[in-house]
């Protein structure tokens, strides 16, 4: 039988899986008093401003129990980096929190920590502090992530302008087509288009390289990264910054797999993907003047940046158009309830 | 029938009940930029190191279903406050992630959001950011905290010297009485005893006036808060430090209705007591030579602290004598799982 995590303890556990996740990593911003005191204790540089944010994953909800840990590891940091991508940061130090069932099986938790330390060492991360609490109900797992930024150059989801392009990282909707497939509700999908979707799903790439270089060069005036989905996500930026967002349906991106998965149905399939969640990709507005600067960030980057609307003085919110006419999209994002 | 949160919906729910409490608080540290974006924004001022810890609250193991949602958002909260409070900082940030099943009341999310804000309120805390989520599990609350202290002069675990006299704020042992009366485990208890046995565990007291002023006049070399229990939390701070926390166990302050609830099963039950976690008092070394400045704090705070014993040159860890002969206790602290 597996050994489960009521026969280790829970010291035992913190001791053996997530101490050595507090050691300092190469590359990355000290940490004055990591986990092992009642608090973190951090060094702020005085050039820079702090940025915090908060995600939770929940078992049968952001996750299905039958998940590889080690990737539930690797999303449940990522999707936190993702946020700190769209304000143009740098991450440096997590927090964990776990809510673990009793009958966890202890393999779970070591390769859920080797998934966190392989994303942590991918991005300079070290984990300062955590609680591990056990729990009637399914995992729980709530990582907050710290980051620096320039003092006042923070991208905020408010500064867009009447005039300014809407640009997207990546392509759209392939999540979505991921949890979809891993729920059995798309047939015929090839193999390799099922892989693809389902690594778009669970294993989503923080653009932290993109923001940090729209940040760099002040390219971007607002950025929002797409986690509700490309509506929703535009809507909140469209709100925040009192303007409309006016998104073309045709020039949003889709990946070869999503084309050939949604073939011949895409009138009713595509309104789905740009209300599906969990791209996290970035969409940000930019003066039309910046074209150039950021094709050019596209290609060295080698990750495709797509030009998909406007920004117009009209109703804050967003408005999706097809060959000019406006859309009435009803799934207007993820709601979690 | 009661209104949940399904019918109103993620969005309405932050709007209703967590986005005003992103309000700036009176007296607060000023937020650059607060919930409704992708991060937080935060200035830490150049003179001051920044503090941040995490704690989970899991229904059906850190609150009973039936407890108080207003209890609840106050715990939820006071908690994190003590392991800041331990470190000799104060709070101005926190974070929540909040698990909610769908067939949550609306009620609920109000009565524990008025919680949070009395709490925040009554600290000059602001909310900055947090998560919202499904769950199919009971409801899992996660708050992060963040602080600042002047730079090097958080208070840690690992400054306790051999020779350095240990303290205790408060009385130990009432929460787990506490949680002991609320599960029907003791019979015969006056009920305003139960009732503020039932507080202690409730509503515990931060002990931030106390951190602070220990550490504005660097009086104590180590300190920790009683999350786990006297014993285990003891022994933490024992292994930090490299020293034995001697601790007589006569001396340990106990309350008023904790005497008469163990009064004639001393024995039996007294061990219990320093192992039950959840006081949140803070235990600290300190140099002899700072006794009367010590006792001087207690006055000025109208709060009783103790000395409990002695950290001498043995083995790094903890031990409890009764009358000089050494106990064995084998209940060690709160393990979760």
């Amino acid at each position: 039988m597996d050994e489960t995590i009521a026969t280790v303890g829970e010291f035992e556990l913190i001791r053996r899986f997530f101490a050595p996740l507090g050691g300092a990593v190469a590359a990355g911003m000290p940490v004055l008093t990591g986990i092992g005191d009642d608090a973190a204790v951090l060094a702020v540089p005085r050039t820079q401003h702090l940025l915090t944010t908060v995600d939770t994953l929940v078992e049968g909800v952001h996750f299905a129990s039958t998940c590889d840990p080690f990737r539930v590891g690797c999303k449940a940091l990522r999707v936190n980096l993702s946020d700190l991508a769209a304000m143009g940061a740098t991450p440096h130090w997590y927090l964990l929190s776990l809510a673990l069932p009793s009958a966890t099986p202890v393999a779970w938790v070591e390769a859920f920590a080797r998934g966190l330390q392989t994303t942590a060492e991918a991005f300079a991360l070290t984990l300062i502090g955590g609680d591990t609490v056990g729990t009637p109900g399914g995992i729980v797992i709530t990582v907050t992530v710290l980051g620096l930024v320039g003092q006042g150059r923070a991208i905020l989801r408010s500064g867009a302008q009447v005039g300014d392009v809407l640009f997207v990282s990546g392509t759209v909707g392939d999540a979505a087509l991921g949890l979809a497939w891993s729920r059995g509700q798309l047939a015929g999908v090839a193999p390799e288009d099922a892989s693809f979707l389902r690594d778009r799903l669970d294993l989503p790439e923080p653009r932290l390289a993109l923001g940090k270089m729209l940040q760099d060069a002040a390219l971007a005036h607002a950025a929002i990264d797409l986690s509700d989905g490309l509506i929703a996500d535009l809507g909140h930026l469209g709100v925040a910054s009192g303007i409309e967002a006016r998104i073309d349906l045709e020039r949003v991106p889709l990946s070869d797999a999503a084309r050939r998965v949604i073939d011949g149905r895409e009138g009713e399939m595509l309104p789905g993907l740009l209300a599906g969640g969990e791209d996290y990709e970035l969409a940000f507005a930019a003066p039309a003047g910046a074209r150039p600067a950021i094709m050019e960030i596209a290609r060295r980057l080698a990750l495709p940046i797509t030009e998909i609307g406007t920004c117009a003085a009209s109703k804050p919110g967003v408005v999706v158009s097809r060959g000019g006419a406006p859309m009435v999209i009803d799934r207007g994002g993820w709601s979690h309830f």
